[in-house]
């Protein structure tokens, strides 16, 4: 359904184009007229502009209500031409300010205006994340989809040099008709080789899906704003769970590039070996985004101008006393009083307090913003003073902190936090784990090549994003560029679950994979792989009273961690509304793993991975209303209600195993109501394969 | 007189945007309808592209002679999109290609075509680099002046961050008629503040006259090429001159901002201390420069896709080896052959040693390629591998070396190395310092300025530099940067001097200028004075036979070292030729330091400097042919001629004083026809001033 109130998405189109000029494929125009809206920059130039527009095109007139224009002084304090960063304190203030307008206009035509009017004057990065949050979190905005970040700034995820060329050749060739020059090919090892260990993981650190769902689980859980917005179900929890997710999912991949997990970054002040150079233009900075050396150090930060004055020492200061709070069971909050850090809400507490997020904190000035200020010193390390009037380097920015292999030491060292207070629970007792007349008989995998059963392919495959969106001055010819990815071939689960029961019943089934053997080739045991186990699926099932087994299937493609891939009905739309080519998969941008990283590489020759599956009953698991669908819901939660999953996030491997658990089979054999298999996952080198959508 | 070969010179216009899109005011195209002429990637647009070109404007139709077309693979090595580096014997090799072509085309019409058919194949600034060489150096185009660099790439000079800004603002208020939205304002202070003490002498670094000469001088003084190129009269020696006048200057300024001399690299293995951050957009390329984080290490070099693979060890047995030479004073030649370094030619050997001129060093294989291989191996410090893909810093360009202060570093390294062997040099002999019968008997310097005299007034101004010829892609509309630059008030020279041989007769006048006092604040010893002068003028004169004195007035701006300021004639022929603007100073490139930069900064509370005058004899002086003008020559030498002052360069200050010469007064009292004055730099502080032309 084309709504009016799509209109409000063009605002984020071409973000550094004046809003007079025409937008999109529908050229699209704002009314402009009344006084004082333009941007003082471009007051006196709007009519000569105009008319050199071309007039035959189609024009689409979106009228803007006359309201009170609103103070963005204190929003208009980031500057225009700065990299914007939510990581920085007074970033965040003047993006709270904001939000806090887009949140109280009255209705969705004085939200429309207000944004229109802030769309010139406000730093670029900091309006687009603000309206995306805004869109999102409003009420009369719900179920608006937003384009992807790719088509708004696609200097975020794509090398800077093919992108300056494309430009070039939009520029002198834009005459030649039609898309016979592009896509503009992205080649895969841009930013490193094979001397760099580090840059195996390229395809997974540079995966624009990757980066796109990391900017997009952000916007979602904002930990700055209005209590209303900030103050989700069980966000702290998420917080832990998606990023140990992530860490999980990188050492799998890690494993399956002959490497060893990710070094935490405990000891601050030593040397970080791996340097990066992320290629990435910042248009609205007009540079490319800073580089780190290998062996480059952090500092103690001064940079005044961006109010960012700092020392290692309290980061360690706010280690100290948030490891010490975990050993004590308990935090001090404002008052003074003891907190307790109990078995269900510990972990979301910490999660508030280690990310931080200062609303949520039980006490932000003693435990302080552990996490995010670590994202800002790191990305300032190659000048800390600003004596070289450096900006940031990838890692001070959502959409691309992912690229860098130090976000993975740096999130490893986070998790290790969360897992010394994992560590203080209790083993799930036997009751917590059995799903007591249930149990799983069999687990078969397949895929839809013809290959053994319980074998799971992987590939490199090209695909294509939408430039268009985001190259701002240039014509609106079409322009993408063609990116590699990793892929896998689709599969699906059969899975026999007995059940004894004598009544039909509800279970939650839940996949997790994980490597059979470490880094030094021998079992894991479970203490160590029950860190690595990496969430591939959670979904109700109806189980009928069939002690011989229910035979339940389940495609990859259904996964409830990833977001859908294939031309679905938003995308439709997206086609109308917006100047993006229909059958771009990524044409919507959403919260989600993306599809095409479900699974972890593995080799050439098969790495042994084990599918591990639990069914545990709805009864206990399911949360008010219990007929929500699951979708994306284990990583992103789910939209103005709770937490669908009642158990801890992670369950069953979230907490030490008893004592008489070694390996994940002794694990398994405490309930029938989980089951594990041996799978293969092998990797098909070559070139990579063109795309095709799977639906 | 615009000349038809004026023609060449557009070929240099807007180098990456194709040959057959008109250039400059004048709508130059080039008749490139032989077939094959055009580059592969161009031949199926041009028809397309040409449609668009508005056909009202003028036309100038330059036909190209049909040719057989020159076999360029071995230039096109060098791919388009690579920085290129002559310091880089892989892209030496291209350029040597390149210009043996275009030096060997029998005739002007010959030569125009090669260049034109090259042109859109071969790398754009190899392409700028060699073509100018051939410009300046074959008989057939002798005469033509070349468009300064600025013009042609901008982003070589200019804020990468104002240059986008610039070009956006070109982009979308094109329309706006006239310059009234410029010049763009490049802040003075664009790639580092007061925190940095090396910040203090970026207005010396990143002065863009400073940056055109030294680009200039390699321009006229290639290293590589055909012996009739390269093998230029006392080239080696004045590689060394020009670079410890360089390394001299660059002192003054440091103490005229409180810093000591700059630090010899001595110790190639330690930190770097000296961070940078050029900030300058490298087109071509589509990437910025490389940084270089503060205390970084240079490595061993191994870039096998540069053709560069190298150690630290290579430079220290270079190194180790040339000061065994020195001290034996004798390099060892390629037949094993003792060469003495003697007293006047030993130095101009050492300089095409240590350059180092493959051509023209007595042993490349045993003395190495110090100089240049230093330059190399500093700007990829931030990746010695290759494992980031990153390519070199701006220490590996002529244009942009000079911005870092590690260039102070290495040069003060260099000279170290040449002084070495000036050190082994008996002190001048009376008879060689005395002009028997002519005493100089009094020097007085007054400004333009109503100040006292024997002071010197400095302050900074704005002036204006067009980027137009450099703006690929872009309309012609008027776009000029304004930057900041130091200048100082005009003065003059009045020089009494007495003569008692009852004879007219000719003399030359060197006149020089050092620092008082050192950086501790104590009066300098000669030995350390001597290496600080800084040439400010030398011409002949002609003394009367009046023994009450001569006297001789000078302006500073007819200074010999220095680029003439202001619109002289072949400035006016560039108006007609060049899409430049009339009044543009610097629009004409040339050897010679710039005019702005005469003189040192000194400081708002006077800097106490010592002027030293000195007239010798003309007879022993001047070479044949002895009538030719002084213009320029001290720093770049004559044009197809030789050098045409027989003394060593530096001359009096290059060698040890004798035992009795403790200060300069010791030094001057030894010969009447050399005095000193004691004069104070005033800097003027405040906003800067904007600039008039002073003729």
């Amino acid at each position: 359904m084309v709504s009016d109130k799509t209109h409000i998405l063009y605002l984020l189109c071409r973000p550094t184009e004046p809003i007079f000029i025409p937008k999109g494929r529908y050229r699209v125009t704002f009314d402009v007229d009344h006084k004082d809206f333009l941007a003082p920059q471009h007051q006196d130039v709007r009519k000569k502009v105009m008319e050199r527009i071309e007039s035959e095109v189609e024009q689409v007139s979106v009228p803007l209500k006359k309201i009170e224009w609103p103070d963005l002084s204190e929003v208009m304090e980031v500057g225009r031409h700065q990299p914007f960063s939510i990581f920085l304190p007074s970033h965040r203030r003047a993006a709270e300010r904001l939000l806090d307008i887009f949140m109280g206009a009255a209705s969705y035509e004085d939200f429309l205006s207000c944004a229109a009017y802030a769309r010139d004057r406000v730093n670029p990065t900091l309006f687009v994340y603000t309206l995306s949050v805004a869109v999102i979190h409003r009420s009369d905005t719900k179920g608006i989809d937003l384009p992807p970040l790719t088509n708004i700034f696609p200097d975020k995820f794509i090398d800077g040099d093919q992108l300056a060329r494309a430009k070039e050749i939009a520029d002198v060739l834009a005459v030649t008709e039609g898309p016979r020059r592009f896509p503009v090919l992205i080649p895969r090892d841009y930013t490193s080789n094979g001397l760099d260990d580090e840059h195996r993981l390229a395809y997974f650190r540079e995966d624009i899906g990757v980066n796109l769902h990391h900017w997009h689980w952000h916007l979602i859980y904002p930990f700055a704003g209005k209590m209303e917005i900030v103050n989700k179900d069980r966000r702290g929890e998420l917080f832990y769970y998606m990023h140990q997710q992530i860490i999980a999912r990188y050492n799998c991949e890690r494993f399956c590039n002959h490497l060893g997990r990710v070094v935490r970054l405990l000891e601050l002040r030593k040397e970080i070996s791996e340097g990066y150079f992320p290629k990435l233009y910042c248009s609205i900075a007009s540079k490319t985004w800073a580089s780190r050396s290998a062996n480059s150090k952090i500092s103690d930060v001064r940079r005044e101008e961006m109010g960012f004055v700092f020392d290692i020492e309290d980061l360690e200061r706010w280690k100290t006393r948030i490891v010490e709070a975990i050993h004590w069971k308990r935090v001090i909050d404002k008052d003074g009083s003891s907190v307790a850090l109990t078995e269900n809400e510990g972990i979301d507490i910490l999660g508030n307090l280690i990310e931080a997020s200062p609303l949520l904190s039980k006490n932000y000035d003693i435990y302080g913003d552990l996490h995010n200020f670590g994202h800002v010193t790191i990305s300032l390390c190659h000048d800390p003073d600003g004596r070289y009037k450096e900006g940031m380097g990838v890692m001070g920015e959502t959409s691309t902190a992912m690229r860098d292999p130090v976000f993975y030491r740096w999130h490893a060292y986070i998790d290790y936090i969360f897992q010394l207070h994992k560590d203080t629970l209790k083993p799930y007792t036997l009751e917590e784990l059995k799903y007591e007349g249930i149990h799983v008989e069999e687990i078969r995998v397949q895929t839809d090549a013809p290959v053994r059963e319980n074998i799971l392919k992987t590939f490199m495959e090209t695909t294509t994003t939408d430039l268009q969106g985001g190259l701002d001055f240039i014509g609106y010819t079409p322009l993408k560029a063609q990116t590699i990815r990793l892929q896998h071939v689709p599969f699906s689960y059969t899975i026999k679950v007995g059940n004894n029961l004598n009544k039909i019943c509800k279970g939650t089934m839940r996949i997790f994979l994980s490597p059979k053997f470490d880094e030094k080739g021998e079992k894991m045991l479970f203490l160590d792989q029950k860190r690595l186990f990496i969430e591939l699926d959670k979904f109700s099932v109806t189980l009928t009273n069939d002690p011989l087994g229910n035979k339940i299937s389940r495609q990859s493609r259904d996964s409830n961690v990833t977001r859908k891939l294939g031309r679905n009905f938003s995308l439709l739309e997206c086609s109308l509304a917006w100047p993006c080519s229909e059958n771009e998969e990524d044409a919507f941008c959403g919260c989600g793993w993306p599809q095409n990283m479900l699974i972890p590489k593995g080799t050439p020759e098969g790495s042994p991975y084990q599918l591990f599956v639990m069914v545990s009953d709805a009864e206990i698991d399911l949360v008010q209303p219990r007929d929500r669908p699951w979708d994306r819901s284990s990583y992103c939660g789910v939209r103005d209600s709770k937490y669908p999953d009642s158990r801890a996030m992670g369950y069953p491997f979230d907490r030490p195993p008893s004592s008489e658990v070694k390996y994940l089979e002794d694990f398994v054999r405490l309930a029938p109501n989980m089951a594990v298999q041996d799978v293969t996952i092998i990797f098909e080198d070559g070139p990579p394969k063109s795309h095709k959508l799977d639906d």
